[in-house]
């Protein structure tokens, strides 16, 4: 995979507005707000490691696309191509859940400038110039069927120019069924034009249609033989497992496989009590792209990726503002005890 | 007009998004979070000020449709007839002006539940069974043209029972702007339909077509006597008067006339520092409405209403909370110290 | 037990005033206000699972009083019935706890509208026309002389008009021995008019002056075959067990018994780290009302008060706001994660 | 007047909890806590400002009347005389005013501590040790008999001691009214103990019965003589008259008369937009007192006082924490521009 | 003066920690932060306004460095050219005024890593590659030996290169006092290197040692008469006149001369009440120059340096975050009312 | 030891800015203001703890300084013996960590008032008047060359006065290296004066220049005897032990030796999810001293230090408000839930 050229990451920026603490949303008249997306997530962790990362999406010309651009440019994030485009901002409101009762999320992101955006609105060749490597995710794909249609045709075209792609199924069913879209085929077409998939058994057998039975390494390793198989260009596969003793609570651990056999897995890391969990797997995708671009040993960019998972658990927001020395603290086992 | 029976009214409520302080738009990462809308303000000023009042309404079927009708609900307004439907919360986003800076709406309403409903999802009759009064306005002929249709079905129908129609104006060039809808027409019509019209020289004159030429009473009267021409049900008409030194320096005045040639002003009030200009014509609309209801004399009604729209000025939100105490309170001149 | 009719409640409202964080009160200069009472939080629990619930109180004419009237019925309790009288609103300021701090409660209630209200300012015959369910606590009786005579007086009334009534011990010593009350008799009156009683066997014990040996189902069993033996209208017996391992990090149990025999346990649930702790008996007590009105089977039953009680925790305030829909799904093991 | 020796203030101290912003109390979930009380504004003016000021009163021995002493203490008042006793901790609460909605008071103070401690709680004589000067309020006697009692016998001990007695009006009609206290002839029999009193001609009317027409320097002169003939021990008269254009727009100035006919008055300094007004009066006691005991001439020691007060206007709570410098550099006219 | 090219601005940047709302600094345990320094004001400003904006500083390589550099990144500046270098970051403590309180600066920037910096650790001549327009200050010049010695080389090397020079006075008699240099010297000679300054009479009397009598356009015009005779680089001279009412009520116009005899000036605009005073005279100088690199008349790039000044005045921190349609919408007189 | 006399406290007091929630620094605008320094958060809890206890310390004379020395006196602590002089306020910067992310301090105190001031600001012999116990730390002494002297001359006068020394060794080797000072050779001579040292085996290997291999009591012990041995003034040494499983989750031990071989150490309290870790060294410390003044026996001494340290973990800031009720209260395993 490539470790030159620019990071192009390509999905819808949505500002999330959050209860404060632990309450119901509107409990008090007032939001935290933040800022997320699969893609951005991934292109501002990628920034603070140290990487140019470049962010393609489609906002509106107004104060809310204005200050989604702001926020990933303080990060070191380079917006100097977004696009604006008729539609309004995505939102989505979010409900920290706590003790036994799960967060939730409420999608308002319909009419969203980049869900309205026609999905030949970005020429892909002109904006790969420059580009080593392309990251996208389901969620773009689950937009709509113009979002589907540019994902596959950004993908297409980083194939045909050499530049490395990088697909996170994150599968999310809400968005699918707004629009009635073929989730798994459309899914599987981008993986069959990616070099590396963040993905469990999970995915890969919605995608494939098949089963992959029991949990943890195994039924992970047989999707990742059964992925290689079905998709020629695919290098690598790389995921988390999360056991979640409480809402707040959970054992993290990283799988990775690679297409000649090779598999490498990381002990359990246990976080607890979590502060914010939206955003883990983007920091395990960056942290895994951080790895591979600079070289790391196999295993130590597992450990790396999710190291960086871990640490976005005691972050507010769905980004992961951890910075390579923080990363490679917790590796390095510096201890847990107040630094002066 | 009806001094009995409940006051229904009907329009779309809104969540408002608010920068704290003076500041732009998510400068800091917070928004506070109220309640509006044109009729839900009216709504929630009459419960507080005494009366039976019951709101009409679309809401999506989620944790924000809900915290809407909560709140309404907190208020004193009747919620029980409050629908649900398809669509998304409308939204708007404020941006509160100071000094020479203009406050601006973002209005985020596409889409919404009200907006999506179909016009004929309120059976008027049996709604307006045990009803005395209708309250609408031209908001919510302007969302689109199922909303507008169920404004005019209202109308009608309120016409049909007897029960009194006040109509506010409200005329807001981007929503009749987003689905081309003729908005002089419309408003005309339900015009037609009203007993109690709130507006002043600029409206009657985009409606009939016409122009006043001047500022204060004499436009207004002139416009009075051609709406009361061109409406033989109209039996009213009121308006305020805001001369705007700064941003948060405003002179309220009040104006009202009757079919009969009756007229009344009101000495110019000056308001400084306001708190929150938002749902200062509903304030007054609200408090207009008070005084025919409880039959208080003209000149009192339109100070009652003024006073209303006033203290809406120094309160934060849409909602005028003011209680009849309040109103009654600044009315009497009972100083401005403090009242321990 | 009746499972039609209105639920009435009857019991003091009180402002809480809390500490932010885990500081201690006024170590900074702002206070978190929510409103409580036994009582009050079963009504606002019941009105938020679908129920009709009745608020009966007595409040001052104030700005205070006025206000937690409005917070009852922002959450659907019905207000309609509440009374002012004179004297102050009742207070609690709390001290949350933390690590191995316990919370703190300093009551502020002397002199309130509730309990100088008279024993008869009440028409229980007629303010039980229309219900089915009559809840009190033993907080009301110990308020003082005249509420422990009305909290008597509502529960010979419901029986006299078969209206089931619940009765929850929740006893306080701090506020019988102000008053110099006798507790365990007031208590046992009022349970020898109760069809369902909420408490253990150490409020079995204190009440009837025996002892019950033991911790978990065995004394319970033997407290609650006493209290059917003492009290023959007396038909379920239900509590909590909640287990310690440090302030906010506790395991939660529940148990009932009926007067055939019949008993029922939950296993326990492990919470951690607890949001807020204060009204989960109060939800459990609703809980298991819920389960009763809307005839679940026991098992049921049982397991959906403490799903409520313990989603009581996970949210700040003393009002479980949870919804049906939250309580089952955290019962149908929809698992922790985010949903979206 | 004396200039040497310990200033004692004796009186009740509340907590006062504000609504933030200029919202309706409880509107959001939140109240801002300072502290307060007409003789502790006094007392922390005077610690500020330089002088060794110690409080006396009675507070509930618990975290609130802690609170209470600590936030003193950290003005630097000396708090070691402090007294605790049975009964609550005074409280009141603050709705802010705005525009032309005036700022209301509810007090919360009834069975406070203070106000159930027997009127002989403190041995004055010994209290009085190393003073030089006592000042209480007419607060203070309305709080009920006991408190009036003892406010009497304070002023009748430091007379006794050649402590110089400082009496500042301050009429409650609400206070008074709660326990129908003779409020006239119980202020009168204070002044006629005192040296120096703050009071304007409405102050000296309701307490003389009689009455004093117009506004301004005139009826203020009238009545310091009705005032001087009437009590001989008398030496001093001062008062502000406060003009208001609107709730947070005032005019200020100030007015000081001798028993020797001297006369000084201010011009009127005009404030806008004010933070905060309560305490304003008390500013301008612990001004004058400045003056009086650093032996500046007159007329700046009544243009100290009202710049005093005027700063106070800008400043949030009810205590001036202005210091001597802050004073000085309103008076010497050191610009209103930013200090760097 | 040049219109192509980039502009860069060299100075310090600085934290801002401001007490909130009206409180003294501490009062209550919460600081603001924002960020500021002369150069970067005007940086930010320019970004905003649409211009190419780089800034250049010495920042430490810290978490407090990084959030600065973060800060200016996120409005659009170019920080790619920011060094780190040993010592701390500079700060600055504000005290926020009221009424007739004057607002304080508390300076905390001794030691900083921009004072640290050797005078010719920035190689000027392959940083004004590309450049355009140089902006410097004399608060640069006050900091410290070192940075006056900067702030020179850049101007002349600026001069060499055929780079636009504007030089705002800035005169800050605390900073050079605490390291004793010779402001007007140091001062005179940036001046004589300088296409445009942001002075007026009492800067320009400073420097030349001379003085002009009086208030408004005629020592001004005196003054930039002297100034162009002295320094035959310098084309233009402009200044804002503030007239203050009292703390947060200003009276602000604008004034420019040029070379040719060429005078401009503003009607006074009121201002008030105002939210935010600091950066008042850097949006100013950003305007003006704004007006310059777009070539608008002389009138007009007078008036919107002035309208972007009283833009400023109206947002909290110290950047003006207004927009160029911002600034068009207040000199079109588009009206004070909401914006919908 | 002396359990007469007052205690005295000599070191830098800090200004905290932390970043709130588990942010990192300026990821919002806001930071959280306490105050802390090892020495001075011993006189707090020391004098919350009912003890005399007189703080040494030199502050800038701003608005900074004067702020920590009220909040000083707000807990009780004798300031009036504070000295001002040259120099800026010491501040910390505190980004609290979360799950596996440590918390760090970023020291912003170079060139601070405490620093700047001579070796021989305080005599010692007349500042120890009246004192029967003098608390100092290592952090004074690695602030630099002067205040090391300055702690040395401050133990060397109270040995020589009869007056008791603790001391904490508190190793920081970020202060030690910025000014290339011993600290094992000035921290051993401070060691050589004392009567009470705080520190475990590492603090004593670090001095000695030896090793003490293991965990827990044993290499504990073995240091104890090798300070008791070298340090022939040394009466007893006292540490605590800190398991951590992550961030937020400790076990927290107590160990005391004493010269006559007396051992002792409680059981590992388990501590989590922890507030606020800082300070909880210092709070052991006071805890310490108060059983020895008290004259606890030894065993009790260690529990009431132990549980002293484990309640600062649950209190936000530096400084343990608990208060001696609050210890017992903990000690007599009253129970974790809400005290009523």
């Amino acid at each position: 995979m490539r470790q030159d050229g620019r990071i192009v990451c390509f999905g819808e920026i949505l500002i999330r507005l959050s209860a404060p603490g632990a309450e119901f949303l509107l409990q008090t008249p007032r939001l935290e707000t933040t800022f997320g997306g699969a893609e951005a997530n991934v292109a501002v962790s990628l920034a603070r490691l140290g990487h140019e990362a470049r962010m393609l999406s489609v906002l509106p010309d107004n104060a809310l696309g204005r200050a989604a651009a702001d926020e990933l440019r303080r990060y070191g994030v380079d917006t100097s191509r977004l696009r604006t485009g008729p539609g309004r901002m995505g939102l989505y409101f979010f409900t920290p859940g706590a003790v036994r009762r799960a967060s939730e999320v409420l999608y308002d992101r319909a009419g969203s400038a980049f869900a309205s955006a026609p999905a030949d609105a970005i020429d892909w060749t002109s904006e790969l110039e420059g580009a080593g490597w392309l990251h996208i995710s389901g969620v773009t794909a689950a937009v709509g069927q113009a979002s589907a249609d540019a994902a596959r045709a950004a993908a297409r075209a980083a194939r045909a120019a050499g530049v490395t792609v990088s697909f996170d199924c994150n599968y999310r069913p809400s968005l699918w069924a707004a629009w009635d879209g073929d989730g798994p085929a459309i899914l599987g077409e981008i993986l069959s034009l990616s070099d590396l998939v963040f993905g469990d058994h999970r995915d890969i057998a919605l995608i494939l249609g098949r089963s992959f039975a029991g949990e943890g390494e195994a039924p992970r390793a047989a999707a990742a033989e059964a992925a290689f198989a079905a998709y020629p260009t695919l290098r690598r596969m790389a995921s988390t497992r999360r056991i979640q003793h409480s809402v707040n609570h959970h054992d993290l651990s990283g799988f990775m496989f690679d297409r000649d056999g090779g598999a490498w897995s990381t002990p359990a890391l246990p976080l607890t009590p979590i502060v914010d969990r939206i955003g883990g797997g983007d920091a395990f995708a960056a942290g895994l792209i951080h790895g591979l671009r600079r070289g790391l040993d196999d295993q130590r960019t597992l450990a790396f990726a999710l190291a960086a998972a871990a640490l976005k658990h005691s972050i507010p927001g769905d980004f992961n503002l951890a910075r390579e020395a923080d990363v490679e603290s917790l590796l390095s086992d510096g201890g847990l005890d107040v630094r002066r």
